[in-house]
């Protein structure tokens, strides 16, 4: 097994905080809250970065498939960082690898959890496949590795 | 203080089983969950009971004031029903009065919540108050007390 | 690629209501959400079918690997029917596959989603893995395809 | 009706981004979310503020009654701001004012919305209510109006 990635080797930092609510039964963040992170911080880094409401294009993306390996738990308050590049650019598709850090580890810490997101574009109207928007497209192709 | 309020008192009745994730870190369903059940139980009857999508009528509701009191902690895998009737039917405006029960505390045992929930409808373009639609207003007037 | 697997295919069915608030943005239940239905499924599951509540056990089950591939949106209200397997059973970890199908599609659909969720058995104090607890162990197997 | 109050009016600010799954079908933050927000404020507060775990105290505080009006809709990836005072502190109990601010409105604009909540003590073996922690008390009291 490789050394686990940190940080550095990631283009892209997304603050994310921990909520109260994210908290479960035993006490820590729960396994689901790790994909509305992960949702956000992809979201989130493609409206900023890209100055344009991905909600409003033409092309929408809908998600198809993630996953995500949890390394270790946390818990609210821990402040997370969640740390994405784009690992394969397709016409109509894109794939991101996450890692979630958490800040307290420090910069040299390894992840928490490791995930992948798949978004597909749809044309908004008829939901049929369509190329990702020109305007996406750069900014994903700065994000590769 | 009256007596309180059991399942009968209550025109409709909704059942909503709880999720492993609505456990928060003292192993209780949290205080937030419960403003999704009564969310859902307030939409999912005018859907079923007026056999009508309401989020493609012309009028959509906005919800602008909601409130909870907390009586008794449920867990996970606690089977609830939230009860509801209509409190008060205004020209634009309806408020919900509330009650959440758990299943196996048997039908003369009172709420673990209650709470109330008012939406207002507006013009679904313009966002101005709009008179209820009225095959939600009949719907209404029959859940009153 | 094989036939899609129907309801039929996988011993256990846990029934999952949506909620008004699984649904996002775009106006379906949201990626994240369909991970709040398995942990729920396989918990409660767990807890129902053993007639012990696992969070009671001096090893309880953290979650590890987790994912999921969407293959049709649904939308609340829509009733979904989450059915699972034990796909592997080693001496501290299970491994679920899970599909995710929509009710109204009848008993011949295939899934709108597929998902996988893996547990590690940990000591509850020392978190450590520890052997899967018999009583949990049975009741795996006899959920193995 | 009172002029709407501004952040300067209150004590104590808590930053709370949004979260892609925050907004609803309507495109809004769903009104539960605000409750989570909320929750998370207070608990997050407590928690720094005091440098202690409130979860590791001998009394542990239980909500018992929140509420929420809802005077302006925010959006995904809107930043919020959760500004809360200390309204009433009693022997076991304790109720806060909440309003929510949306950071790209400016310092002079009024809420989205207004909030209360309020915690019992309770003795977190007995679940008797109980006297409010000292540590946490003195706490309270620097957040009065």
């Amino acid at each position: 097994m490789d050394a686990p990635e940190t940080l550095s080797s990631f283009p892209v930092h997304r603050a994310v905080p921990t909520r109260w609510n994210d908290n479960d039964h035993y006490g820590h963040v729960n396994n689901v809250e790790f994909y509305g992170f992960v949702d956000t911080a992809v979201n989130g880094w493609l409206i900023e970065a890209s100055g344009t409401d991905v909600r409003d294009l033409p092309a929408i993306g809908l998600v198809v498939e993630t996953s995500c390996r949890y390394l270790r738990p946390v818990s609210f308050p821990d402040a997370l960082t969640v740390a994405l590049r784009v690992d394969r650019l397709g016409t109509t598709s894109v794939r991101y690898a996450l890692a979630v850090f958490r800040d307290d580890d420090g910069p040299d810490a390894g992840p928490v959890a490791t995930c992948t997101f798949v978004h597909v574009y749809v044309d908004r109207t008829t939901r049929r496949p369509t190329p990702v928007p020109d305007v996406l497209r750069e900014l994903m192709a700065s994000a590769r590795p």
